[in-house]
């Protein structure tokens, strides 16, 4: 593959949700390949960014100063586990930790919804995925709005309509994220957006293929009963929370390795562009690498 | 590579500290390459291992009922870091956590030395490996015993001699790891052995690259001054807490393909040993299966 259909294939301008404008999901198409022609090609394309990615991870690493938070939202089955196994794979695992998100247990719902991806944040140096996220407050917790009986929502919501809670909570999380990247925390933000036709196939084959059938649930197909909902909710969240800072990118994601290829490409450019140096000796060890050397030749 | 020399090559027997018996580290050849020629045969059998550690971890995740604890425990440049990165590249971070041991903090400090490593411990289906652990507690802190001053040892230990003391924490190691082992956490211990010439070699390495320099600290001269003292601990160590449930691995060190694929080959074989076998589906899911399918159709 050239460099030239590279850039092309994945000219982040195809998949970035542009800070304040309106956005309109339907728009992009799942089945993008971005001109890549076929599975061969996004397989070299992935490897190549996959080693990308490793080597950008280990200056991440060394340098100390900046990490990274990765975040992965999506409907099921389309490909976040898999995004992340392929694409993290060859990572060294000790730079990297990834948080998966389920419903919330007791504690956490007494707690503000921004509490528990608080302690899970990147430290210097490393990289932390988000499998899921805060985001499913403003997503499952849209659609299914009886969650919110099990939650405590601040007294200054109180009798807040609707449409203000969530107005509210694009607010918090965007001024959020505005102090991660204040805090040299780089945020990258995927939506996988399969569509429906996909998402059926790939349940389909949970089904048919008997190794595969414990990992379906009633509860997927009632999800899926609730798909437009969904589009409505993911829709308006990417428009309110893609900010100059932390943009989304949407990514199609029919072809898994298409999806998979753009992901690794995004993350080993953001990192990329910090421009991060090797770390440095300092000056006691410049003055005394002689005497240790000569002590060791004794 | 011939099934045969690889049998040879990886044979635990080499490695393994017999428990009960009485163990003399010096024995043990930080040179040794199992009679494996050279590296490129090593590289090979490290890619053999590592692809299938990445199925039994695979297997281990989607199982969900057993869980396995790595630590690794060395001297300094014995190539702990280069082990993990190596060795569990290509393992799908999701489900693999690395936790390192550096000294405690102040509330560590103030609990009981295995508070620490039980928050750490893998929930079932997860790897957990402890870069260092808390063996460091029969380790550094032996060898450096004003570090105790600033731990609160049990009460019952009060005016113990010293000797007890380690003899106790010996037996509280084992415990821990017995009540582990007993809960379906399989535990692999490796100690990296490494020469003190190979020691020698790696940090004039460090000080003679400048891109390597910053990573030298007098420290690391003023503890392999202690070369002598360390080795008696950890032969020590090592004779008491190898178990038939957690027994000590002690890894050749000084060729580190050799080390790689020695460890990659133990922890897939440790894993494959427990014979796992894949979810399967539930009655309930047998039984809607047509249903869901008819649903899906629609």
């Amino acid at each position: 593959m050239s460099e030239e259909s590279k850039r092309h294939a994945f000219e982040s301008g195809r998949f970035i949700v542009k800070p304040g404008k309106k956005f309109d999901l339907s728009k992009r198409d799942p089945g993008d390949t971005g001109g890549l022609e076929n599975k061969a090609a996004g397989k070299e394309a992935l490897e190549n960014d996959v080693s990308d990615l490793a080597a950008a991870q280990e200056l991440l690493w060394a340098n100390g100063s900046r990490s990274v938070l990765i975040i992965f939202q999506a409907l099921d089955a389309a490909g976040k586990d898999g995004s992340i196994k392929h694409v993290m794979s060859g990572v060294n695992p000790q730079g990297v930790d990834v948080s998966s998100f389920k419903a919330p247990n007791s504690e956490e719902l007494k707690h503000h919804f921004l509490w528990r991806p608080m302690q899970k944040l990147p430290a210097r140096g490393r990289i932390a995925i988000f499998n899921r996220s805060y985001y499913e407050e403003v997503l499952v917790v849209r659609v299914h709005p009886e969650f919110l009986d099990a939650q405590v929502t601040p007294s200054r919501l109180d009798g807040e309509p609707f449409k203000k809670l969530w107005a509210a909570r694009f607010d918090e999380i965007n001024r959020f994220e505005q102090q991660l990247v204040e805090n040299d925390i780089t945020v990258i933000k995927f939506f996988l957006n399969v569509s429906k036709e996909e998402q059926r196939e790939r349940f389909l084959d949970r089904l048919n293929e008997p190794g595969k059938l414990w990992k379906f649930s009633g509860a997927d197909l009632k999800e899926r009963g609730y798909w437009d909902e969904y589009q409505k909710v993911y829709e308006e969240m990417l428009e309110a929370t893609s900010t100059k800072e932390a943009p989304w990118y949407v990514i199609p994601a029919d072809h898994k390795w298409y999806a998979r290829a753009s992901i690794a490409d995004i993350v080993a450019r953001r990192i990329g562009e910090l421009g991060l140096e090797p770390p440095q000796a300092t000056e006691e060890q410049e003055e005394n690498r002689e005497k240790w050397k000569k002590a060791l030749e004794e």
